[in-house]
Order: structure tokens, then sequence, then C-alpha cells
């Protein structure tokens, strides 16, 4: 898999506007996390409380990767016959999409 | 939700085992997103890489949610009938399910 | 698992209610498939519009299931310590809900 | 969405050989189906055994949705900007993609 990315993918970066948007995301749901380790510090935490916090940061985190994967398939997929890498690519994206 | 939180369970908290690997978990899981965070200030970085780091940090969080649903089945729903709160554990339980 | 299904839950069965709705709606998935393998037999079908009935008739097995572990939660879980099989019973049921 | 998928992709149609081998799998999966309802006349039907036939033909349908995924991203997606209509079919996908 790496072996692929290096052969089909060097010049193809994330846009800048939309790694702007992830990151800003992730500090969010970075934040999320140090709110759940604090409610995770009080003794009487309720599990059903916990599991919904874990619910929604996954959430987050999905819609994070959405919009890497609207830009990548917008920018590198569409003109992937073009530049002659489809295999490569859809071979990788099938890959990633597998753990969603 | 919250209600029946507050109806059903004011005293069933998470297992101290259970809460404590559940903080390590999230720790090691703030750091992972610190990993992403830093990926992402590269200007080269690419999309499937990033995508997989997210499916990564996914899949440890619903590690970490099986943990604390485990450990919920285990010492609260499973005598909710001698409680006498099933209905609102059991809607409270199907609910978060829904999310997963 | 099977093993575990034979010791702890032998005389578990579905609410007969439930079992009729599950049923009828495994009736309508089973329509709904054969609307696809219709679809498939046209040679202009298009990928998208079969993808989005795949999902649709998953959406439709996904809340069968629900169906069938909220009456398990509800008739079978929440007195599983009064029966002594809570292990066996936790053990089967996150095995369960790893394939969600 | 049915207006974009007329507008970009009239001509785009699942290649022969995925459209049999989505539709065999698809009978499969219509014969697992009616193993479950038969399953379901039994009155002593076990909750985590059905529920476990229900996840695996959650599991099959998936499995087929992959394939015709792969065959539409190598056969259309990345060709799409060659064609010209890379905005919609992106549009499509990821509204597809979302049900996962």
């Amino acid at each position: 898999m790496a072996e692929e990315s290096k052969t089909c993918c060097d010049r193809l970066a994330i846009d800048p506007d939309i790694r702007e948007d992830a990151a800003s995301r992730l500090r969010s749901i970075r934040g999320h996390v140090d709110g759940i380790l604090r409610m995770l510090e009080r003794d009487d935490v309720y599990c059903v409380d916990a599991l919904k916090q874990i619910k929604a940061v996954n959430g987050a985190l999905s819609k994070t990767g959405d919009l890497i994967l609207r830009g990548h398939l917008k920018h590198h997929v569409v003109t992937a016959h073009e530049r002659g890498d489809e295999d490569a690519i859809v071979a990788e994206l099938m890959d990633v999409l597998k753990y969603r």
C-alpha cells in the first residue's frame, strides 16, 4: 500500500483549504477527547453518557474523513485516467473505504 | 434521553478498572489526533495517508466504546429486571447503539 | 459461540410478535432483492442506482436486526443475572454487536 | 440526485462481468434470506442466532456493493474529468458512500 502511494501519488497533496478545514475539525475533536477524559476522572460517570460522547467523536472524525475523501475524489481520482495511475488509485481507495 | 439517564441510572457508575483502561486508551487516541494534526501541517500530505490515520483513530475509539459497553452490559443491564428499570435501560441502550 | 448458545439460552426464544414482525420485514427485503436482480438484467443499469438499492436493503436488514436485538435485551439480557448466565449472554452479545 | 444521475451518467452502465457477478451474489443472498425466514417459523428460534444470520447477509450485501463500487471507480470515476461531469459524479458518489 505504502509502495502504491509512492508510485501513484507523490505529487497529489491535499488542497490547502481542505487541509486547514480538516485541521480545525481535528483540534475541536482533540478538545472533545479531553472533555471525555475529564468526565472519566469522576467516579460516578455513567456508562451510557461516556458512550454517547465517544459516538459523537466518532461522528466528527467521520465527517473530517468525508471532507478529505471528497477532495481526493474531486482533485485526484477523477483525473487518474489522464495521469495513467487509475489501477493504483482505485486499489488504495477501496482499501481505505473498507475501514468505514 | 438525559431525563431517562437521570431516572434509571443515578447509581450506575462505570467500574473503576474499566474507567482507567478507557482513560488510558483515550490519552493514546489524543496523541494519535496530535499526530494527524502535525501531518496536516505539511503541504505535501497525501489524502489517503490522512484518511488511513483517521480510520485508525475511529477504530481505536470504537474499541474504547466496546470496552465501556461490555462493562455496562455486565454490570448494569443484566441486573435491570431486579432493579425494575429495564424499560429505561433498554431504550437508552438502543439509542446509543444506533450511532454505531 | 454455538456452544455458549446451547449452554446459556436453550429456553430463550424470540417473542412471537417480534418473530412475526421480523418475518414480515424479511419478506419485504426478499422482494427488494428480487427488484435489484431484475434491475441487473438491464444492460444499461447505472452503478450508483444499484448501489443505492443495495444500501436501502442493508438499512432495512439493520432495522430488522435492531427489532430482534431490542427484544433480546428486553426479554433475556435484563434477566440474565437472575438466571445466572450473564457471562455467556454478554460474551455472545458483544460478539454479534462487533459485526454491526 | 436522480436529476444528476440523468445529467451525468446516461451512458455509464455497469460492466457486464460485474453485473453477472453481482447478480449471482444477490441470488445467493436471496437464498440466505429464505433460510432466515424458515428459521423464524420455528417458535424456539434464539434471538442471537437470528441476529448472526442477519449480520451475515448484511456482510454479503456490502461485499456486493463493494464490487459495484470498485467497477464504478475504475470505469467511470477515473475518467470523469475527461468527460467533464466530475462535479456531478463526486456529489452522487459521496451521497451513496454516506449510507455505508
